[in-house]
């Protein structure tokens, strides 16, 4: 290969080496940006014949040959080259071939540099697009197990040990505030990254009258990026767009980590239908929690794009630089990783079933309504931290004694706890303990009804 | 030291070990929160007044002993005791010091766990407005050197390569841009951190008759965390400050790389004023850009604060663990990082000195004006195709002579663009150049003057 | 506070900022290094005088001078001074004060970049010496429990779910193999950093004829750094104990989150001592593992100093750039924090009581011999994947019928498998499952103990 | 797709949903492993024959039918199946379908666990031994480079500023220390992986009379994994590599930056050749140094993938989990990263054509000899500090002069130090500060040669 044929190379005295031309082509991946790079330059040369930059004719042309570039593309019959550098050049060389002279104007007034900042964000908007549709989805898929599991008891856990009781509707709830706050980060980015950077030529600007702001509006983008030199070095979309897929896959590891922990024999708190598992090569009996496995090893991965971007725009200067070639693999992928896996989260949480016999079991160890008793007492008169100096030892007499809280009788609590009467008893009830918790956050049966109301209306 | 005063241990049968008690304390680190956890707790016992679960006479004896506790670590007086776990004990053991069975009854209808949530909220929200302030004045200060610089030419880079003339006020600009866009991301995620945790207890609620709403609205806070489990175990408002100081940061990395590039001799394009600088123990000539280069170096530690908390979250079950004491650390290092550094920018760039001489002498290298020629190649008609490759072959004449593009004669230039007239010749000034882009965004005094105009009327 | 009574001030027209002496300043971290940087400095007096640069007399002066100061240091005497940048001039301004004009000789034929550089590396030489031991006292600690317990049956887990009989012992080599290459890979880290870079000067070497072998010789070197631009901008020492370190936090993660796991009610399979436990401010009955929860939190913060680390160099032009004064807070924190987790590991790991009966109540669940019926099959004459096949349906089976593999008749078995005779029962026996595994790296309780004394062996 | 025909499937009553098996399928990818996976199922059936496990005949069978498996996927006559799972998953269909029941016993004694982290340690190795070839061509390319500019004098810089003379072969020799270490490190991680995980089966070893040292043996492992647990889930080797591979990426960000600046025409030390650099869509006269800049900007990749991987570690309970399906695609791209980087090392060096003469003129700005006369003044018997103190002076007197050091009077000199005789000139030679620093480490031409001869005869 050489580059005789680049559209650059009459400055240079010597072929590009033949290696370097494969290190440096983008074009294995960044076709993917060829149906958004095709819309923009759609936009851009429809705005030079309205500014009289190109003439009507050499629109049409372009306008025509680019959707037949479009449709081979998209048919597969569009002939990728291996000297092509990049979409843009593929693209431009193709409409060349087809439509001669008007093809070799588009790239009048425009760069490179603004192009790929255009097509990568009009990509990314579409993908945040899409991800929104799978976050509503897995959303919907945890409130209606909610609303079915608003009554259901289990043991409620901090630092994996038995804390007090809760719902499992509740503890689902818990999700899908994690995925509200997800959506909403990510409806952030998307409103910052809806600019258009067209415009800003190589980096200062170009030296014909143009008028952004009708591409803009063609384009579908709210405003326009003020800064040629940073509009053209600007990766910020793509790195906030990063962050907020990072939070939400450690959102997704911690779902995930309590779905392989439920499903675990020794919690057995759901199953998974089969549809969800995988066995194993050597293990008859294997039955894994395969999905949540492969979202929670995801999650580094997220973390790992995030690292990628951040480093490769330190210590940048102005204005672009090739190392920001860099920014869409990771990029790529973390969106692929992203999408994949929230799509999953949806079926996977309508393929759960909950035991909730073996939650109630494992609520009857370890003193869950410890904290009842305490409360109790305070309203007995005892001050909280008394109280809970009491029951403490109560709790180490009923340990000693192999015994739960409930089987201890009222003057063996009295004996740490002089002013319970038969009221302490009853305080121990599990059932009570989370009607109690009904305000708004709490995890009484009647709060998650409401929440879910409320999310459900709020999606709809 | 042992455990036996410990507010919890009347159910621990042995002590903690010395070593394990040291390693578990956050009070070295979490009395910085201090104020925000008294400022939290006054409202929290005002609200259980209200709502008659405590009298209002324990209510006015915490009041007053929470504000002398304030008083006295404002004072540098607190007894500090070593074996103080965290801030959040360390209180309420001076309260009850210094107010009796009153103190005992903070703790009503409330966990460490809410509690602590809350107090680094509103500790979070004071940072986030005083960087909004710093901010501001880097914002300024960089818009005040804009104007002052709307005129002055310099050589716009990329790839470190001189590409076109621009003007220094419009690269600062581009700077500016950066600035705002933290600030605009700063400001989201103040909105989605200014929601109240406490009253979500331990994990489940309370089961007191409590009222979030007048606890929210004393302390300043937009809304309620709606479900205890998240909100006891969520630092998503920390990570979504420190990827906002991240990228804050990477933007200032690229602002100091080229300062250290311009302060250089070989660009000698500014000057910095000698309080910026600092010398050398051995090398007698040196002045440094100490300033720029610290913070550039900055940049790797916020980018480790970032990864320190994303790593944190990871596969976490519900609902708080102990982990999460590790939060606190990483996000004051992270806040302290980007408030130092964002106070500097603004006195930084006020004794920062253009060297417009330097500048200029700099721009007759490389041909700056190139693409200038082309575009005027495509005013006469030729497809910009053409004109770049004629003009590829122009330069490459041009460097093989040894002289630069206004040194050409016009037949020279029309042996390879046959359609050159004199206005070749005039297409090939630097200040022409600049003024042609003239459109938002672009490098043209006018518009740098405008963009100025319009960012401080937005600051002010 | 002004710059007067700089070193380097003579140079400068205007004194530092006080803002900016405050950012700039490294001496309220870099005093750590005091002891060390004393020591260099009397390595290095010591070989000027040798090398006749500077006296017998200025070389004593100095010495006993360095030796009060040392002193003051110790006993926290020592005046730390305010306008003080670092260590290094810390030290030159007392020892001045101290012995006059030889203190003003000590720096020649140095810089404060070759010194910075070479103290850090003594200090992490003896903090690695630390770390050793602490590994190795964790190691012995896993050996002793292992051997404790190689006869002690539990499920081994793969995908959390229930996969084979292992012995416990077994499962406690498996971290003790970890720790091993750690303390590889530190031993490697250490053999690499332990070469001298003093005598590089700023960046060219000095123009004294000094004698770099002496002073490697007498401060514990191995070797001496061969470039001097690369010696006093090469971080990698650092870089690579914190990978180390990283890989390290993450074996300590796993450890931790498996401890967490065994200490829930859920599994039960051991108990730690109340002295690595605490409670909860508002649970009267929890008792929280606190420690591993902590440790498995800590993971992330030496993720990201290695992050912080790596950032920092990325693009730093050669030789010594102030940025890498940020290398030591990330790397003096991964130090102390890898330490203090390290060091726990052994007391907790002797702290920890094994419960086998639970362990076996669980391994009664989830057909754990399921392999060893179809390895039984191969033994017969079955291909293997058609007897995984075949035990596949004979779990299918057992799992409809609700009971166990040991359940099953051997015309149940012969249904799916008709070659099985009474030895498929046999087959199904725990013990007997364990025992066959008796080749190196296998489970049996034979090879458990073999591989404790192999190492303990090692470890003496 | 169904999983019918799925080898685990018969434990199932549900097909596996389609989106659930694109998302697990590795097969994607690590059909990379192929080849590497055939070389270890040769030697592990050869043992099983050995061992008197399979027969004679059937590892005939076997062997045969691997060999044809490999030149099919060597001569792209395989035929991929969307419903593999993975490439073991591949292999062992394929066998089956050419050799029948035989086929269906290679998968006795171990399992999908085992196999996959051998095939990985056997890849890396290969992959290592490529990429120490690739750093030994880098280093012989500087060495040459430095020999040829053993005597080019060029300003040395600390901050950016200039600080000495030095030669460039010294500047460049810098970087063949960082290519040594990194290389040394490579060879570390090179023998600690070079152990043997197959016979670990799932995670408890085998239940058969193996032979692991003779496997070992086949595939050229120095030892064998000691632990089934740990080798199952171990991916240290992985870590450490990228690890490396992070520092290594690191060293080649600051030499390409250092390209970058020195082929920037603010300095114009080097060029390079056409053949690697390239030019702008619109700016005709440019000409880029695209490849270092991409080696810069793949730095982020790497240290996102080191990230990823320790990521995937963090918290994961023993034995196997799926999660560590995600090791592959970050380990896959960092190996291809850092293979290319390096080997476009030796030719860009070799490309690279020095500027001595404007080295020259940039070295007459910024008084490089300052310290020259600062030494000068020592050897005249003033400390260093008061030397280092006169010289500063008289560094402001003539900048404030606007000349160099040079071109001030001895009396001029004088005022500031009286001690100066006419030798004060002659210390300012470059030359002869550069030759001064004639020892180990020092910049001076002699020793760059010594350390050129010295590192080539490493080499060979």
């Amino acid at each position: 290969m050489t580059t005789e044929n680049k559209n650059w190379s009459a400055r240079f005295s010597q072929p590009l080496d033949e290696q370097v031309a494969v290190f440096n082509a983008s074009i294995a991946f960044d076709r993917r940006l060829a149906q958004h790079d095709i819309k923009a330059s759609l936009a851009h040369a429809d705005m030079l014949a309205a500014c009289n930059i190109i003439s009507t004719e050499d629109n049409n042309a372009i306008a025509n040959g680019l959707q037949q570039v479009a449709e081979e593309i998209n048919n597969n019959t569009f002939n990728w080259q291996a000297d092509d550098e990049d979409i843009h050049m593929s693209v431009e060389r193709r409409l060349t071939e087809l439509v001669g002279a008007a093809g070799k104007k588009l790239h009048t007034a425009r760069s490179r540099n603004d192009q790929v900042a255009t097509d990568l964000r009009l990509w990314l908007r579409d993908e945040i697009d899409t991800l929104q549709q799978h976050l509503r989805a897995a959303r919907k898929a945890l409130l209606a197990q909610a609303e079915h599991h608003a009554d259901t008891l289990m043991p409620g856990f901090t630092h994996l040990q038995i804390a007090q009781p809760i719902t499992f509707g509740h503890h689902l709830l818990a999700y899908e505030e994690m995925l509200n706050r997800d959506a909403s980060r990510i409806s952030d980015c998307r409103r910052r990254l809806n600019k258009l950077p067209l415009g800003s030529g190589a980096l200062a600007g170009v030296g014909y009258p143009i008028d952004r702001a009708r591409v803009a509006a063609a384009l579908g983008f709210d405003g326009i990026c003020e800064n040629s030199m940073d509009a053209v070095s600007d990766r910020d979309f793509a790195i906030e767009f990063v962050s907020a897929a990072a939070t939400l896959m450690m959102h997704l590891s911690r779902f995930c980590e309590e779905l392989i922990l439920w499903g675990s024999p020794a919690f057995s708190f759901v199953s998974l239908s089969d549809a969800f598992c995988t066995g194993s090569s050597i293990m008859p009996q294997k039955k894994n929690f395969d999905v949540p496995e492969l979202i929670r090893g995801k999650c580094g991965r997220v973390f790992g794009a995030l690292t990628a971007l951040l480093v490769l725009g330190k210590s940048q200067p102005l204005a672009y630089n090739k190392d920001n070639q860099e920014d869409k693999e990771p990029l790529f992928d973390c969106v692929d990783t992203v999408n994949s896996c929230v799509s999953l989260i949806a079926p996977m949480v309508a393929a759960m079933t909950a035991k909730p016999d073996n939650m109630r079991k494992l609520l009857e160890v370890g003193y869950p309504t410890a904290t009842e008793l305490a409360d109790y007492l305070v309203r007995r008169g005892l001050p909280f931290r008394d109280a809970h100096h009491a029951v403490s030892a109560i709790v180490q007499f009923a340990e000693a004694a192999g015994v739960g809280l409930e089987a201890l009788t009222l003057e063996q609590i009295q004996q740490y706890a002089p002013l319970a009467d038969e009221g302490a008893l009853a305080a121990l009830s599990a059932t009570a303990a989370v009607e109690r918790r009904n305000h708004i956050g709490g995890t009484a049966p009647a709060q998650v009804r409401a929440q879910v109301a409320k999310k459900q209306a709020e999606l709809d």
